[in-house]
């Protein structure tokens, strides 16, 4: 699977923030309009559509694609907590390489500003003991926070120097929630939310759509295409955090593992990467799964500012992340794609990472339900 | 796509009735223990899953699995209304297809019983002003039986004998929710719904999962499975009724005529179809759609007996169909496929088709949408 085979033409994307009163459909219509627009492509060669959201509801794709002129062709919803849209990505292109056609889209939407509290999943007339216990997303990641203070002595002022890099970076991106910085005492001064996790580590909840058009690479060429390649890509789940006793993080490595074998490459080949910053201690623990640094090492390795810009390392979220840019589930993914395929294409303007050749984008899916995660998926992307 | 390059493997349901009591956890592992013994597979021959679910939730696969072994591999969660567990079957051979996996579960799962009145998407923040007007899909598909009664001549009795066939069948059918016959003068008199669909002309919301296993051809020759061979898969999604006016069942039509086409194979070579009978009218249109008898010609068609036992038609819907076993949205589309697999392999017990050699799945999901459905898959399955 390391081959040339499936090309990203086009990537768009709205402004993530709050904005519910938009509704889903209008979103869906910015997103794709821009990456329709981007690949040069028209809705009549997107022969089918891969849509994901958590919270849309039944029928999102159908619901909120008609007016593009896609109906008729397949569309398919996708589901896989946060890393939905990565995961419809991984759809659009099995499509491709089963021959079932020649360019998918991948979109994702999410309206989430207007529910309250940290996002629970609740199914009728079922409950997780897990989660009634109050082991929410926070909660879960502030255990991990805890267990690497423990094991690795990671610090309070890591866990900040995350926000800060990446609230500084946002200032940068025009479609970032958050555009200003913040300071380290600011970040750890913010209300505790899950101990050691407080606010300002804490991504917010925010509305948004995203898309990305994928192609064969013979449609590329056929049509004179700006190919991004995808080297590799890789979907894992969770294995059990109460009978089998993974390390934190285990889903994450075992992706980025496959990605890498798939590729051909390697952590060294990175220039740029975005990587799953829900909560700031999920991106020392995806650093080290992608292999930026010694396991246990993030941390330091992130506050030392190596994966800042002119730092010894790859870029890390030079969109601002999560912590800034905000997270709308389903659409999160498709968003960090389009970050990474913009600076991969030179088109990330006042952000641009210079040169970048190699990006890796990795998206992190839940972790409530006695898995150390629902779904985790890393792509490997090549400029042309 | 008409090569025999895609194994079913093996198939298992739960009975389809009302058991909202025992959760999805407990409905799935039923139905994949029993697809997994069904084929001689362990779970740790799966490696990947798709599990569809209309009402279940985020992350229903991850939630539902991870006590059967199968947690750590990928997961992706499949949603397509009505039409969501044919469409996990699909990904699952994209999978096989692109080279992702050897073998690949698809499973679907829902709890309906719960609920009361016609079901309806709703998601939060949105309205339907079609939804609003009362257009749910009862009402839906009355206004094709009246279409269909005005240009075709269709009368209340074919309407009735769709039901009376399907319930007959039902009797031998140790899976079905209803298992007792009904006359046509029961069903005419049963409460009216949305006229002309009488309540017995509906199908029950009831509660269950199903699952089949596929694989590619050189993984079943390699481990001496029994394959059923996918010669085809074909899915649409619905054009827009208000502004494209498309006849009924546009999306069924075009949905059979590409499976047809990719299987080498037409109507006259089918021994056993399930169709999408979630209403009376459905069997009606989608037997037209199927190619089995002209457009138009379906109430007269089944009446006549065509599609029963000894007909001169291929026997639609020996299961019961979902007038008779119920519609568990996500698991409806498997159920369907278990059941025309068991007729291929000759397992179908007292309820066989002789000598069934061709078989195809009809799954229709929804119409709610401005569109004529929002996904319609069409599988033509051989025995080997």
């Amino acid at each position: 699977m390391s081959e040339r085979e499936i090309a990203i033409a086009g990537v768009g994307m709205t402004r993530f923030t709050r904005q519910a009163d938009r509704g889903h459909r209008d979103l869906v219509e910015e997103a794709v309009t821009a990456a329709l627009t981007h690949s040069g492509l028209a809705p009549s060669d997107i022969q089918a559509t891969f849509c994901a959201s958590v919270a849309g509801g039944a029928a999102i794709g159908q619901r909120t694609l008609k007016n593009l002129g896609l109906a008729g062709r397949p569309i398919v919803n996708v589901e896989n907590a946060c890393a939905s849209g990565s995961t419809a990505l991984i759809e659009a292109q099995a499509w491709l390489l089963a021959g079932f056609c020649d360019v998918a889209l991948a979109v994702g939407v999410e309206i989430l500003s207007a529910s309250r509290g940290p996002l629970a999943v609740r199914t009728p007339g079922e409950t997780s003991w897990i989660f009634e216990t109050g082991l929410n997303l926070p909660g879960w990641y502030a255990l991990k926070a805890s267990r690497h203070m423990n094991e690795h002595g990671l610090t309070l002022e890591q866990l900040a120097s995350v926000v800060v890099k990446n609230r500084r970076l946002a200032t940068l991106n025009p479609y970032a929630h958050f555009r200003s910085e913040v300071t380290a005492e600011e970040v750890l001064g913010s209300p505790m939310i899950a101990s050691p996790l407080t606010l300002y580590q804490c991504c917010p909840k925010v509305d948004g759509a995203a898309a990305v058009i994928v192609c064969t690479a013979d449609f590329a060429a056929r049509h004179g295409l700006t190919p991004v390649w995808v080297r590799a890509r890789a979907l894992t789940s969770g294995t059990q955090v109460f009978t089998d006793a993974p390390e934190p993080a285990d889903g994450a490595h075992r992706a980025a593992a496959l990605a890498y074998e798939r590729a051909g490459l390697g952590p060294e080949d990175l220039d740029v990467a975005e990587c799953h910053d829900a909560f700031s201690i999920g991106e020392i623990l995806y650093t080290e799964a992608l292999g930026l640094c010694a396991d246990g090492d993030g941390g330091r390795y992130i506050a030392e500012g190596s994966t800042s810009p002119g730092g010894k390392g790859p870029v890390v979220n030079p969109s601002g992340g999560l912590l800034s840019r905000g997270h709308p589930l389903g659409a999160s993914g498709l968003g960090q794609v389009a970050e990474v395929v913009w600076h991969l294409r030179g088109e990330a303007g006042s952000r641009q990472v210079p040169e970048a050749r190699i990006g890796a984008v990795h998206t992190m899916g839940g972790s409530e339900f006695e898995l150390d995660s629902n779904a985790c998926s890393v792509h490997i992307l090549e400029r042309a």
